[in-house]
């Protein structure tokens, strides 16, 4: 809604994964992939493959239908599966998304956007670090006062207090290279997730670059475990937020902040924009991480319900992440320690 | 990101009240009613009050400007501020904004849309309390059987499970009445929430059809008061989607809804949607409300993180809570419950 | 299972209306004045009533079978009906809970518990006013640098400090008078919620000194807005407390607290306990909240689920208020305001 | 507080885990392993190191002073450690906590204490695996009516629905094997987190069984990764339990539960209670989740707050988790499905 606040919240480049248009290229891509799986293990004929991929390499859907179908049915599967039908046309129409169901399609989508935001993620994280790597070789030998309980304990440096900061950063590249390839896999179940067998699945798999195995419709953990990643990745920014909003304070002045925020009252101050939006965000997702747990209570072979829950919680999540990321680094690379 | 999903659980005339273009609309307009203010109590020259309600009229604001300056300020108001400013000119153009701060724009603004939103939902809470009561008078007598613990207990009618939706309801009526003068107050503080003396206050609440009092820039309680009555509006709806989601198993078959969700796979099927959305929004109301509560920890005269927290959380509950009424709505107004 | 950690933030006086003790106490109660009323209405033989009212009078529960009870049913009524009419022996013992349902007795006796808690809530939170109060009186003059955003804005004093913590304490009192009258109804449903008749309703609530009504047992509305005020509370005093640890940084030195706590490695710190107290407190509350009001989503006419949920959610919040005053009490006693 | 509430949702072995006693027990243990691991290093005199863990081989702590110095200082260890060396006396009771810090005790004994509640859970989930893969066994070939968004899909078997819930268990189990030897680190890090020496440290984490490795006092990561582990893992089983709750619904009548729970009301009612607690459980672990990723917030180099917080919902997860795991199991042994 307010595009304002997503200049300093938000992160387009994260949000253009879970667009419409990125979602619906991602469908159309997985439906033709899916008939040229099926043509290679024979289950539909090779010029019926040929035709979908074909069909859905410049496919442009009706938008406005598409919402229409949205709000009757829940997902938008089904009316997307109706225009790419008709648009391949019979005999070779009714093959379109065959034994599929629209749950594969959305989850799969899912899946191929998260890859791609995991990556951009996994990327920022190294940047911070070396970022905060860089500092910490320029400034690591200030000496600061350190604080526990929010009171002056006795001085270490700014090389220590670094450390303390990377770290944690390094834990989550190491959390990333484990969950990355639990979490990535095909969905391919068909209408009760007893799947459309094994060589589709790997072919389907292979040609999308994600991990194969059985169909995964009703079990979410490995959505909320992205989440619980997403969360620790923001909380540990925010932890860093924290600490530059409190050593930025003017009686502490233990760093100096490029470019502070602007009053409208008062010029003479320079806020922490970027280490306050640091603990807005990490509160944000340790919010929403809640929500998310919620939706592994996911009834029966498919909820609607916790299914929905999850689309407007996870893209948030994702963003917040990508936006904290961008934000630190955009600290570590201006702010600088001061002598006490 | 995805308008798709809005159009199954967004809400266009409450996201539009959030929007930018609502918020700059009201933020000029405080501006300009606060120099109409400060003009007839004399503390600037009327001919400033009036020339800056004139400029004000049809003020246009430079969005590109906006959208860099919420990037580096964290706020919008001082990048307004000076727009407005060199629009007014000299000599008046440095009365704009007199003695007034970012704060007191930015929350003055969410009340008055605030007021809005609450005057939408309150419509639509009576509309959907009246199509209850509709659906009470037609299919009251339809014996039913009641269910405890997911068990079945023992027979009731359709009219006892409908006044349990509607009573909840219309406590809520109760409470909105009591908690809508109670929040919706001016915001006039200044810099550090001393305000701008009470006359310019109480002409400017006047002015702008809202209670006058204090500065309120830290004290959020209101803010998050009104979270937890959406949250208690779409809960009680939740429980309406959950009860009509259960009769209308197959195996059950209580209740007939119109209009069921397509399935891509398999056509016989007809998906509870809205009473699906009913439970998901009502989950992330819940899940954001305990967000919204940690934003009362608000630290010193102004948290910038707290604040920006407040902001990602309070228009989406806002949103869920009217896309509910509007769905429940729809329920009411085409289920029918069957004879057992 | 820490009862150490109770020390701190626990509370015994509230945890002690939600004991197992005071819990089985009141549900004793209410079946005695139940049956009381049962025999008023003639339901039931006057002299029934007088013999279930006698017997309850110094019934002693079997602890260890309610124990086994509440594992295999998930509720400790049938057992202690089931001890109850042993001990009141035939012919009247089959009249004890005549035609009542478990989660009559179990709400009614939260609704019981509740009022006492909210009893003590609001005279702690009228001490904590006053209090407040008399440290204005004392110290509101001594002039204090007003920090916005992390940064220092200009000076205001501390009376103007303490008055932005007062007004929303105020409100609390004024929410409270509000939603007390709504909140606290004695429930009487039977098995699906049909009730037992107005006049026992009427007779059972004047006896308890609730409200009367119509059964709400599927209808939760009150027991999450109950949460949001204690929330509402907690957050305001988290509030105070993140204030009272800012100003008690040693650069910033704006009051001395009475007995910081002691630290184990560096005896020249005085770490500002309540203060820390008060903000995980409110953050605790908030947590929880969401939780509560997860629990609105409560399916049919009975969820067991949702209930349980309730059970592990409130009391918490209750205890968790009732320290934050207590704790924020005594930080108001014992701080002072340092001239500048 | 509520000891019958325990019957049913707690969980007396992992409790005991955290339990004041195990606490105190760990703590005094550290004690005198640090001075054994420092007297090896020659940082205290062999004697002192002996004297040390003699006098805490068989140390009782005052309990009420503990109390007090908890209520006033917000942490236990200062006056434990005084306790302890008084207890020692000199010339050795000042070689007591050599170099330590109050968080080097607490941390280090929830990290051991917590090893113990992971082999708790993890042989847990194991037997759970074991009794859903008997079953399977048993009753796999059943055929059952698989429903997607709460309507009748397609028949497939009981096998199949096992098979699904089953393979996330496994998952968490792989989960666990990874996150296990990154969590389980020796916290020493003297008053602001520089360390007590390498050797002293590596030396203590022998003797603990603890991973070795930099202090991590205000990173707090590894907490967060355990928590959102136990609520994946509570989670699934709310899943479970939401699809026995809903198997079990009369009118579907897909599985058939031994002994389930009693009504006061209804004598021919069978509640699903375990499957009940189990939706519970993952709902209350989900909701405290969120409020262990806001501790993550961890300013400077220790937060009382956050620190505070962490303590009040971590054992509450790891209960809850155990007690999910153990309903599981007892479903998973009782139940059998019902051929349709």
């Amino acid at each position: 809604m307010a595009r304002l606040l997503d200049a300093l919240v938000g992160d387009a480049e994260t949000a253009q994964l879970f667009s419409d248009e990125a979602d619906l290229a991602a469908m159309v891509r997985i439906e033709a992939e899916l008939a040229l799986a099926q043509a290679e293990t024979g289950l539909i004929p090779p010029e019926a493959g040929e035709r979908i991929a074909a069909v859905c390499g410049d496919f442009r859907p009706d938008l406005g239908r598409l919402a229409e179908s949205m709000a009757a049915d829940g997902v938008v599967v089904p009316e997307l599966v109706r225009q790419l039908r008709q648009a391949v046309g019979e005999p070779h129409g009714r093959l379109v998304h065959h034994g599929a169901t629209s749950q594969d399609i959305v989850d799969t989508s899912l899946v191929l956007r998260l890859g791609g935001a995991l990556d951009l993620l996994a990327h920022r994280l190294r940047g911070l670090v070396d970022a905060l790597r860089a500092l910490k070789l320029r400034d690591g030998r200030i000496s600061l006062m350190a604080h526990t309980r929010m009171q002056q304990a006795l001085p270490f440096t700014a090389g220590d207090k670094l450390e303390s900061w990377i770290v944690p950063l390094e834990r989550h590249e190491a959390r990333l290279a484990q969950l990355r390839p639990r979490s990535l896999a095909v969905q391919l179940g068909g209408p009760v997730g007893l799947g459309l067998g094994e060589r589709v699945t790997a072919l389907l798999a292979e040609r999308l670059g994600l991990a194969a195995g059985r169909s995964w419709h009703s079990q979410r953990d490995r959505i909320a475990e992205i989440g619980a990643w997403l969360s620790l990745v923001s909380g540990s920014l925010g932890k860093i937020g924290q600490d530059v909003a409190l050593m930025a304070q003017n009686e502490v002045a233990a760093v100096r902040l490029a470019g502070g925020g602007a009053s409208s009252a008062m010029p003479h101050k320079a806020n922490p924009v970027a280490a306050e939006v640091l603990v807005a965000l990490a509160r944000l997702n340790a919010t929403l991480l809640g929500g998310l747990h919620q939706a592994l209570v996911h009834e029966n072979e498919r909820s609607g319900a916790a299914w929905t829950l999850e689309w407007l919680l996870l893209p948030q999540m994702a963003v917040a992440t990508a936006a904290a990321l961008r934000h630190g680094r955009g600290l570590a690379e201006s702010m600088s320690f001061s002598p006490g």
